[in-house]
């Protein structure tokens, strides 16, 4: 049976419609280990091609990548206060090996920070072995009490790149640019609309300066975090006295950054594009692009089949044949909750009328084609652009209804009790204020955008505004 | 300075030379967790290209990647009784998460073949869901006593494949083929020759009903097991209760397999390969491929040197050039240490007599190459070829060398008092003539042979031998 049949309506129940997806999709499964999933074939492989794309980029930029240790050592943790206070609550500790008790606790990475500043401590001297670009892709666990998959879960895979330099300029440059690799990334490969800025003091990362966020709001208008990038100044160098000789000849503490992304994109991906029939993939993203199913098993439609395959792979387009023994209906529907973008079906009495049917995943949309000078090749790489565009627009479109704009806490209220999303809304500055707005439905800062506020007053005070905030409900 | 000033001498120390190319050649540090290493980028970059090549092989076999939780709750490992016992001594555990002790303790996976069984339980129910064809590239730890970079490390990356078939005959099919696999990645990437066979009954995995393994000689005459596949038969579904109905309609358990390999291979690779000068890769496991020093700074080196990184890199060879400020020297030096297989100098003196000079990492010739008629590609890629041929060779060499005959246990004291090294030795399968023969410096044995006896009588009892085996001293 047609997996999709047993979708929950996503306008009826959101958080159900999701994990049906997931389930429905073979993204991923609960496993024996409270919090943790099972990433199966389909949501690795997802994974995968972000990673590919992702590591691409990083390396193209000068980063390599290294791997530190899964286990941190308690008293090494302890060193930065504000990281310890961030994430002690929400560590697992290893506190036996090898049958015997150990001496000192040893918590499994939350994040990294720590270890790299051990390695950087033996490893840098001179302003000429700075900078050191690093990135690792592993997991990490934190223990969250609610769980779902891909969204949060105790275990999650992740990259985290770690730099360090020899100046201010330098390290900020580099937090900047991180942003916008994620921001990028979000636009054009994962046709999610995202909007950047920086956090504010009160939700950025523990121990950091400042952190620059991307942000995406999801179908329901609950947003997403999606990609930070940590700018620490001198403060773990400091914590962890690492220090150089810079070209002046004098000893300096070097400026650190971090940046991270999760598995979590897929459960963004998922809550953008989806739709009650499954999986919906942008053509960039997805891991199988095409399906070409044959109806019928004449030797004519094989073959024609067989050299569509090859024409499209030799474009780079991935693309494979359906010729298990299921029924075609059967076929359409396991690409449909798949998300396959193209499904391309070949029949006999098709071609008899000498065409074929392409069948776009995102719009359902059946388009008959002439095989009269047909180039499957242009073809079907056009209609993956066009697909890629129209997911994208179709995303904002979605993200601009459901962006709104408050003048004080009464609009948020109303906007929260009519429908989340995005709330514009100036601010002060003032962390009271944040707070207080907090209190209506857990409404958070989602960033400070770099535009100056258009109304003159804060939202929540009414005293001078200093910020232009992206205020939301958030994942 | 050259950091190959360093090393130790190879026949010298080989225990103090091996970690010395390990740090020269910037491939992994210690950590300051007891028993973990950091894998330094050049280190990850050769486990990278490891990744790429099996895992392209695996997939072209039609396996496909998942990812499983880190952790397994004891109630879980325990299921199996040869496997807990198996891994009991060397597991780490989790026994506080989120500021609280835990109800149940749980493990950090040493293997994952639980976890796998878990999620086999839930999803297979006909032959129509069979064979699953699964692999993850993962962290495993295992709580060594003595830890070596690479070679024995309480965390160590490794790919873990893990398949489920309706057949005996399927199963033990995919076990021989996955052996084949790291076979040939061993001969034919890492250019180093090994022997395949079977592991005796006290030699196998934990819960496995036989295990293939391929074996290694390193320089010293220490043998290294690289790369084993299980067979399982059902031993596991009835352990953890997975069952299917079958062709006939019938319930059965099903079939199982698992095969691995570790950044363990890095350890091997230098031991078999490397000299008193640093790392010497084979160039189809070598990141960096080519490196292009200019001497000089006139516009025709400099020219010369882009035009040639940009032909190379056109034919997929990975070729840099060092444009840092280093002196030539400390550049050759560096590129030695760090096992580039070959160097190009472009020097302004030897352009003006026409010529440039090539220089092999693994001989350390210099060749004078005339730039009259020179096609940069194919003399290069040529020239890695035979690079690739020529350490296989000289690693078989070795080999051979380090390969004796014993007929008797005397015959094998003999051989490990003068030099350790692969000793053929035919066996009556008794554990006890086994065990005995462990007894002399902890001689094991690697693997039974396909071939038959070449001696009437084992080397240990005197009895009728059933087996041809091979001994050696283990890492």
């Amino acid at each position: 049976m047609p997996t999709n049949k047993a979708i929950t309506k996503r306008d009826n129940d959101f958080a159900k419609w999701y994990t049906d997806v997931v389930k429905a999709a073979h993204l991923a499964d609960y496993s024996s280990v409270k919090g943790c999933i099972v990433i199966e074939p389909n949501g690795y492989a997802i994974w995968e091609k972000m990673q590919s794309i992702l590591d691409k980029e990083f390396k193209r930029l000068g980063h390599v990548n290294c791997q530190m240790p899964l286990l941190i050592p308690e008293s090494l943790l302890e060193k930065e206060s504000d990281l310890v206070n961030g994430f002690a609550p929400e560590v697992a500790w290893v506190t036996e090996g090898g049958e015997k008790k150990l001496e000192e606790r040893l918590c499994i990475r939350p994040t990294s920070e720590t270890l790299f500043c051990d390695y950087y401590k033996t490893h840098i001297t001179s302003h000429r072995d700075l900078p050191k670009l690093y990135n690792q892709w592993c997991n990490v666990l934190r223990w969250e009490k609610e769980t779902r998959p891909f969204l949060r879960s105790r275990e999650f895979l992740w990259q985290e790149g770690h730099t360090i330099h020899a100046t201010k300029e330098e390290a900020e440059k580099e937090t900047t640019q991180m942003m916008d690799v994620y921001h990028w990334f979000h636009n054009e490969i994962l046709a999610i609309p995202s909007i950047k800025g920086k956090k504010t003091e009160k939700e950025k990362f523990a121990g950091a300066e400042y952190t620059l966020t991307n942000e995406a709001l999801m179908y329901n208008g609950v947003a997403l975090q999606s990609g930070t990038s940590h700018y620490f100044g001198q403060k773990f160098s400091k914590a962890y006295n690492v220090k150089f000789t810079n070209k002046e000849n004098k000893e300096e503490y070097p400026y650190q950054t971090s940046w991270g992304t999760t598995t979590r994109m897929i459960g963004g991906l998922i809550m953008v594009h989806s739709d009650d029939y499954g999986l919906v993939l942008p053509p960039r993203i997805a891991p199988k692009q095409v399906v070409i199913i044959p109806i019928g098993k004449s030797e004519k439609v094989i073959d024609l089949a067989k050299s569509y395959q090859e024409k499209l792979q030799s474009e780079g387009i991935v693309t494979y044949i359906d010729n298990t023994e299921k029924s075609p209906g059967f076929k359409f529907a396991e690409a449909e909750v798949n998300g396959i973008p193209i499904r391309i079906e070949v029949g006999e009495r098709d071609l008899e009328e000498n065409k074929i049917t392409f069948v776009r995943r995102d719009t359902r949309e059946k388009i008959n084609v002439s095989l009269n000078n047909l180039d499957i090749k242009s073809y079907t790489k056009s209609l993956l652009e066009t697909i890629q565009k129209d997911m994208y627009n179709k995303a904002l479109k979605r993200r601009e209804e459901l962006t709104f704009e408050a003048h004080n806490l009464k609009d948020i209220e109303r906007i929260l009790n009519t429908k989340p999303g995005f709330i514009k809304g100036m601010w002060c500055g003032d962390e009271k204020c944040e707070e207080k707005i907090k209190e209506i439905k857990g409404c958070k800062s989602r960033c400070i955008l770099e535009e100056e506020p258009i109304d003159s007053v804060c939202v929540c005070c009414g005293k001078k505004a200093k910020h232009f905030v992206i205020w939301g409900i958030q994942y």
